[in-house]
């Protein structure tokens, strides 16, 4: 099978339906219906890095898109559609892009996500680079910079999970908190540092009580491992938690004893740990 | 300087004219305009495949960038923002990173395309993956499938361009082109097979009669090499060829004698060569 043959078969699968013009030509196009802001994120995964070559193709490509769906589900957005960049070494072959795709698309069909077009090389190890466009009501998405003083902090899941675990982005979850949350971040880094940038975003402090930690984990691991993707979020005190969440504590003025990010849990200190991000992978 | 300080960085100067919210948060937001219609693509560049890591980050970072806009360009857009996935290896540290941002962000700032966000991680050998987004009047954009019987064939400069060469690519005609070309490809494989897969994509075939090339080059290069980043387009034959552009030959109705996409150079069937793309990198 040749290049020309390996672009067929994934165009044949990829879903066209947001696109006004889907894989093929020199750029995609997507024509944005009225009231829409559109979201945009990428997030690599590389060989050796994020996964290890022996891990089966079809759960690299589904991780892949998944990560970049964690991030459109923490802006509270629907996502529309991803490009796909991906580079094999040529011993891959035919097969294992197949069964990339076919794990990347299965999600993609799942969520409602277009693959609109990518590029395709050979490289020496495996690499991926996931865009998703997500869609959120014009104004409305849910950023890190919005929590105030007093606001609820909430956790979906249980944390503390094992890298290599399944993701399965919190998209449904996030819709439901557009209009309610003040701020969301999802838990891509660990819940010490991620709290810590959301609070810093919005120059506040955090006083944590308790962590629903993920059994047959550690509150360490809860605490400061990444890659739990659950979604961290405020509301005013008002709101219960919603389904499959739970309150963990309460957003504090920043002052003098306190900085903005400052994290405190059970009344001690908590200094921002979870991965060492440039080793892995960041967010600009 | 730690990976924050690498990203507060390239932040100061990512320019955010185009966006709601630029880099900091899970997803940047971008506003459509009334009556736009939004283009996407992306373009890996590898360490080894398409440059050696020897060459100055800042022409990387450049090339990285100046490709996916070259697919902009092609299709009459105007570029609005960017998203740079990166990955470098960690021995070669802040400055390179540095370097690398520097070329990329001289040339987002000459086309006007915002940086508006990304993903940093540490590899083996440096991958970079950009997309872009652009716009086009809603309907206008120039695509593949468009060329008609009749039509004349244009390219843009000359032909056979040596594979390092700095890479213009050729924005301001592109959108000089809207509502006058009836289709539109870049060079970025060669002549020869981009030609064929416009003819393939308008069920036309084509007669070149003359090709313009570069000083030093060769017919051969012009006709099947590749990196040239020109645009090849179509137009009714009563249009002069715009500025800077030459034409090439004419579009012929695909019959028994001629396959949709068969192409001949002086009356000689020529064979769509260039790349081997899958061996290089290749849109889906």
């Amino acid at each position: 099978m040749n290049e020309i043959d390996i672009i067929e078969r994934i165009r044949s699968r990829a879903g066209r339906q947001a696109m006004e013009l889907g894989i093929g030509d020199d750029c995609a196009i997507y024509r944005p219906r009225a009231g829409e802001d559109l979201i945009f994120t990428t997030d690599q995964v590389i060989e050796d890095v994020h996964f290890r070559a022996s891990q089966p193709a079809a759960n690299i490509g589904e991780r892949a898109l998944a990560r970049s769906l964690s991030d459109i589900a923490a802006m509270g957005g629907d996502p529309r559609f991803c490009l796909v960049a991906l580079a094999v070494p040529q011993k891959r072959g035919e097969k294992w892009i197949g069964d990339f795709y076919r794990g990347l698309l299965k999600l993609a069909r799942r969520t409602n996500t277009a693959l609109a077009g990518g590029d395709l090389a050979h490289s020496e190890k495996i690499y991926c680079d996931v865009m998703v466009c997500g869609a959120v009501l014009r104004g409305k998405a849910l950023r890190r910079d919005g929590a105030r003083a007093g606001d609820a902090i909430f956790v979906s899941g249980r944390l503390g999970r094992p890298w290599d675990r399944k993701i399965v982005p919190r998209l449904a979850l996030g819709k439901s908190l557009v209009g309610l949350a003040t701020s969301c971040i999802d838990l891509s880094d660990g819940l010490s540092i991620d709290l810590h940038r959301l609070c810093v975003a919005s120059g506040v402090a955090a006083e944590i009580d308790r962590i629903p930690v993920m059994q047959g984990s550690t509150l360490d691991r809860a605490l400061n491992g990444g890659e739990d993707y659950e979604l961290l979020f405020t509301m005013p005190p008002r709101h219960r938690a919603p389904r499959g969440t739970s309150r963990i504590g309460t957003m504090m003025r920043a002052d003098r004893t306190r900085q903005p990010g400052a994290i405190r849990f059970q009344g001690q200190p908590v200094e921002p740990r979870g991965y060492d991000h440039f080793s892995l992978a960041t967010g600009l």
